[in-house]
Formats: structure tokens, sequence, C-alpha cells
């Protein structure tokens, strides 16, 4: 499951809270396996939670529109129960002659339409005696006009901010959302082999991120314009989306970012050269590497995140770029690419078992090239367990 | 320019609004040509918005990241006015030899840090003597505490809900947003004929999707999971998943959904069947195409959403499925696949001159099969201009 339950469990009891109410694609998916598609699609726009009580006798449920109740069925959602809302039309005649996941969907279909979200939400607390409870509501996913009626509806009900909770629980990842960042890793990491297969002079950024993206589909990957490739001076630009520059001997190509795979989301960095970049190149990317890769054996479990920052600055100051400056050096990784803690000098967070963390040293000069190594580690009770294999030299072609 | 700005100038002095503030991905490209990476990948997340006075001449401006200011000059943006807020280290030595784009891009990033998106939002609408004025703040991508201290910090600002304007605004297309569409619905046309001819007994939707999804990136589309493909009675589904079903003999195969291209969306639907599907399919398919296409026909400026609505539900009742129910039969589509207005009963939308609308008939029937015609048109002065080009008829290959 994706969701870390006894870590959930445990959080709650310790701040007090009765129910989680997810309302963010993320964290819905994350605490139900529920993915409604348009919820996805068109963030902002239509409106599923999902609630967990603490209680768990008291059972978690979804709220969302009628028209996604196949999905709930259809795909990986551990929350069976579902409060809809809205019209949508399916026929369904005949039960007896249905197969079981088409009349577990025809029963969700029969149920009571609560006529909107608000309705729904409120409904389902209800149903589970939380209309007097603690609840911590996610803020980022749910209208605020609704949350408002919510809380008139319920006004001896106590709402805090379900954001920061979510952000907590999602810290230390499940044995499946590990495999998934693996997954996630090994698909980009192909992606970045098939880019680099076609890279020689006269090719642009646009046909190599094409290798990219095709391989990344192929091997179950889903491209999520979230990985930069840039080339030459190109590669400066922190954002560096692929266009129409053309590989040139001696040319740094930067690559930056990652895909979905089954939701959870890469991040990891990689430079290559065609032939020879020269000697400060070469001399950079090495005070660069040495940062990346020293920070990676500061991990584990105890050490606070703000010391694997401190190793990792003075390593790169040290070994050749003495104003090398960041805000942070890496970051945790899940289904979001920027989950908890954050490897920064005034984090106060603590290293534990089970985190996934990016580490990287990128350093970016206008007008020459961006330098960047980005890995990913899952912590263990000994240290960091790597989940990138590709080698951390500068690859040189 | 996406922005279609002379009825934004419109609808502002109509509505005595004196500057629109975009915040949700969608309407910050759409607002400025802004495309920000982290904006767009972690929905909730990064803090970007567009302030776009009503006076012409205090100019419009982006509000962002520090590092997202590459993007700003290296990108469609047609706003190039930014505030940046937060550390970002890049170096930008000796300036003089710096390209044009790099130059302008370490002006941007030797701009004033305002520390965080409130400080550097309230400044951008502070300088441009906004902070007396009324302004229509896009509620969806602002976060709740962030908006709350704009809006102590400009007590005399009147702060109104953006999201309605912007919705009233997008909902007439500009030349460069049609060209955009008509692209999205190619590529998408491409995918799905790319699926079909691998589509034979034995063949699984996961495969057909695959040819789908690299036929999507060959042609310049990005595939965003909203593509549902459904075989055999999973086309019954309504957002159904490509998953490990085989194809058979007598299938019908149902895609519905898109892509995007260049930041628009696309949402067609088309059926297929592999040998002779049957009577009742046949027939039932036959009622909805016709739905579909007298829909499309009572399409021109003046005429009233809801009328659309009755003249295609009543066709398919007439034509062979008199219990046949829908909450609408289409709706606009831009930059988002949900635009204004919805072709539904109750929708009190004349149509006008620059709308692109989807209209659509599905029928769902547990067990059995679902059916769906989905075109795309361009609303013309003299009627309903087809953006989709493959054939209506049900394929039998």
């Amino acid at each position: 499951m994706l969701f870390n339950e006894p870590r959930a469990r445990r959080i709650m009891a310790d701040q007090g809270i009765d129910a989680l109410v997810a309302t963010s694609p993320d964290n819905v998916t994350y605490a139900s396996g529920y993915w409604a598609m348009s919820h996805w699609a068109r963030p902002g726009g239509p409106q599923v939670y999902a609630v967990i009580p603490a209680d768990g006798g008291a059972g978690p449920c979804l709220i969302t529109g009628s028209g996604n109740l196949d999905l709930v069925v259809d795909g990986e959602s551990w929350v069976t129960e579902a409060y809809r809302y809205g019209f949508f039309a399916t026929r369904a005649d005949g039960p007896e002659q249905l197969s079981p996941l088409d009349q577990r969907y025809a029963a969700l279909l029969a149920r009571t339409n609560h006529g909107d979200a608000a309705s729904a939400l409120t409904a389902a607390l209800r149903d589970r005696k939380l209309d007097r409870g603690r609840l911590a509501i996610e803020e980022t996913g749910i209208q605020p006009a609704i949350l408002e009626r919510v809380r008139s509806a319920l006004p001896k009900a106590e709402i805090v901010s379900g954001a920061r909770v979510f952000r907590e629980i999602r810290m230390i990842k499940t044995a499946e959302e590990i495999e998934r960042l693996r997954g996630a890793v090994r698909v980009t990491e192909r992606g970045i082999e098939a880019a680099l297969r076609v890279a020689r002079a006269g090719v642009t950024e646009r046909e190599m991120m094409n290798e990219f993206d095709r391989t990344v589909i192929s091997e179950g990957g889903v491209p999520v314009s979230s990985m930069c490739l840039g080339t030459g001076p190109r590669s400066a630009l922190s954002n560096c989306q692929a266009g129409e520059r053309r590989l040139a001997a001696g040319d740094v190509i930067r690559f930056d970012g990652g895909v979905r795979y089954k939701w959870y989301r890469s991040d990891i960095a990689r430079i290559a050269a065609l032939n020879d970049p020269g000697e400060r190149i070469r001399r950079y990317y090495s005070a660069i590497r040495a940062g990346a890769e020293r920070g990676i054996e500061a991990i584990r479990p105890g050490v606070r995140t703000a010391e694997v920052f401190r190793i990792t600055m003075d390593t790169v100051h040290r070994e050749g770029i003495p104003h090398f400056e960041r805000s942070h050096v890496g970051h945790g990784i899940g289904i979001n690419n920027y989950d908890a803690p954050d490897l920064a000098p005034n984090s106060d967070e603590i290293i534990e078992e089970g985190m996934v963390l990016c580490v990287e040293t990128p350093y970016y000069e206008l007008g020459w090239a961006g330098l960047q190594l980005e890995n990913t580690v899952v912590v263990r009770a000994h240290g960091a367990e790597p989940l990138t294999s590709l080698g951390n030299e500068l690859r040189v072609q």
C-alpha cells in the first residue's frame, strides 16, 4: 500500500487528530490508492476527497463525482466505500449478468446522490461521528467556498490544516512506494541512455528529448514535461526545455528531472559531453561530483539534514568551486517530486530509515554551462542505498 | 497571442475591474504565455502569478520564484517584467559577453528579491497603483494564507473572485488558440489511427495505448494520462484506462479523451470494432452518431447552448435510444479541457463566434458496451467548422 498507515495512526494520535481529509490529487491517491482521472487532469476543478478516520473501525471513504465511480472499482483503490455527488448516466440493467467488478460499480452508482461535494463530505463525516472531531483537512485541493460550507455545516468540528500532516506522514516511504520510486528512476535512466545514443553533432535537443520520451513510454512511464535538457551554454538555464539548438563538439548536455511511473516521480541529473568539453568543465564537474557523493555518504538515520547540507557544500568548495552557492542540496521525493525533508542549511529534520532522498549539486554559470549530478537514495539502517544505477562520471562521447 | 486581450479589456471595463491576477498554471500561461515548469508539475506548490492591469499603460508583470526566471526569457512569455522572490544561485559574470537572452535573464536575476510570493505580489500591485483598486484575483492557484496576507497589506483594495472572470474571457478563442487546438486534435487523431493499426485479436489495450502515446510524442504532443481506452464490456467504464485485456473478435474499442499540444488540450472520441460487433451495437451507434451530428449542425452564433442540448438529445431518442440520458452533450475546450460554455439543459449561454466546442453523445451500458462520438468544432459566422477530420463511422476492422 502507498499509505503509511502505522505512521499516520501514530501522528494522528500524537496530534489528537480524529480524521485526515485528503483533497489534492497527490494526497487522495496516496491515502487511498484512488486515481480519479479528471481530478489529476484538471487541478482546481473536480473535487475528490479521501477521509481517513483515526479510529480504524469507522472506516475510510472517498467522496467523488458520480462520473468517477468506475475508477473506484477498476483501479488500485483500497478504499471501497464512496459518497457520490452529481448526475451521471450509466445503464446497469440485469445486474445478475454483470461481472463482479461491474456489480460493484453498479452498487456505487445506485447509492444516494449527495448533490454536491460539500454535502457529500459533510454526510461522510457525520456518518463517521466526526462532526465533533478534530479534522485535519488538506487545504490545497478543496475549493475555499466548499471548505466554508463544511465548516458551517459542522460547527462543533475543529478544522485544522491537513497539508502539513500529510507532508509529515509521507516523509517515510512504504515498501510499495520505494518500489515505484525505483521504477521511476530506472525508466528515467533508460530514457537518458536512449537520448544519449542519438547524441552527435547536428542533432537537436528536441530530437534527443523525443528519444527520451518514447523510451519512457515503452518502459511504462509517463513523460510529464519535467525533464530539462539543455546543451552548450543553454545547459546553464536551470529549467532548460529541449529546443531546436543543434549539438556541437565540446558541448555539455545536461539532463535534470524525471517522469511519472505508477504515479511516483523521479528527479535525477546527469551530464554528458560531445567530445572533450575542456579542462574547466572537467575540473568543476569533479568538484560538484565529489560534493554529491560525500553528501550521500553522510546520509544515515540520526544525522541532521542540515549536516548533509554542510558536508556537501564544504566538499564542493574545497574540491574546486569556492564560490558555490545553493539554498539546498536535495529533497525528499515520492508521489510529488518535492517531498520532505529538504537538505537545507536551516532544516531541523533528522534523517530516518525509509526516507527517499535526491541529492544534487547543480552549478549554473551563464554563457558557459550548467553542471549537475543528482542521485536518489533510500535511507536504510546502515546508510544510503542507491536507487540510481547510471555511473556518476561526466560521460564523454 | 493566447490571451484574448480586447475581450479581457471589455470585460474588465464592464465589471469595473482594475486588474486581473492569474494564479493557476492554466491562467498564468493563458494570460502571459509564461510557462513555469514547477508551477505546472506541482499544483498547489510553487506560487506564480500574472498581473494584468486594465490600464494598459501600467504594464503587466509576472510574480515568480527566482529559480523560474530563466523561463521568462527562454520561452513564449510576452510579459517581460517580473517580480522575483527567494534565493537562487546562478553565476553571471562578465555580462558583456552574454547572449542577449542571457543578458535579459541576468537582469531579472539582479532585480530585488522580494522574499516571498505575498510580498512580491503586494509590491507589484503597489507599483501599479492598484492598492486601492478592484482586483479580480483567481482563487484557484493562490494559497489561502498568501491571499490573506495580500488582503491585509492592501486594506483599501477590493478583492473579488477572478476564476469566473478568466472563465468568461477564455470562452472566445484567439486565432493562436484555435491553431493550437487544431494541432491537439490532429495529434490525437494520428494517435488513434496508430493504435488501430495494431488492433487485432490478442493485442492488449496497453499495447494499443503505447502506440497511441509514442505517436503523440512523435507528432509534438504530450500524453497526459487523459485518453481512455476500453475494449469489449470494459468500454462501458466511462474513464476506462488501458489495461491488460486482450482484444477479441466482435469487441468494441472506445477511445475518449486527448493530449496536450503546446499546452492546449484535445478531447475527442471514436469507436472501432474488431469484426462485426453485432446488430444492436450498430443500431445504437447510429443513434448516438445522428445526435452528435445534428448537434453540430445546430451550432451557430446566437443559438442557445440549451437548444443544442435539446436537439442532440431528441435526435438520439428518436433514432433508437429512447432511454438515453446525459447531463450535457459537450463543453468548451482550450488550455483546459473543460472551458465554458457547457452544452447543458440549464445553461443560459448563447453560442458566439470564436468558441471551440466538443460535442459528444456517450452511451454506457454495463456488461455490454460504451459507445461514443465526440468531435471538436470552432464556431464561425456561418456555423460550426470541424477541427476533427476522422470519419464519424463506426470503424470495423
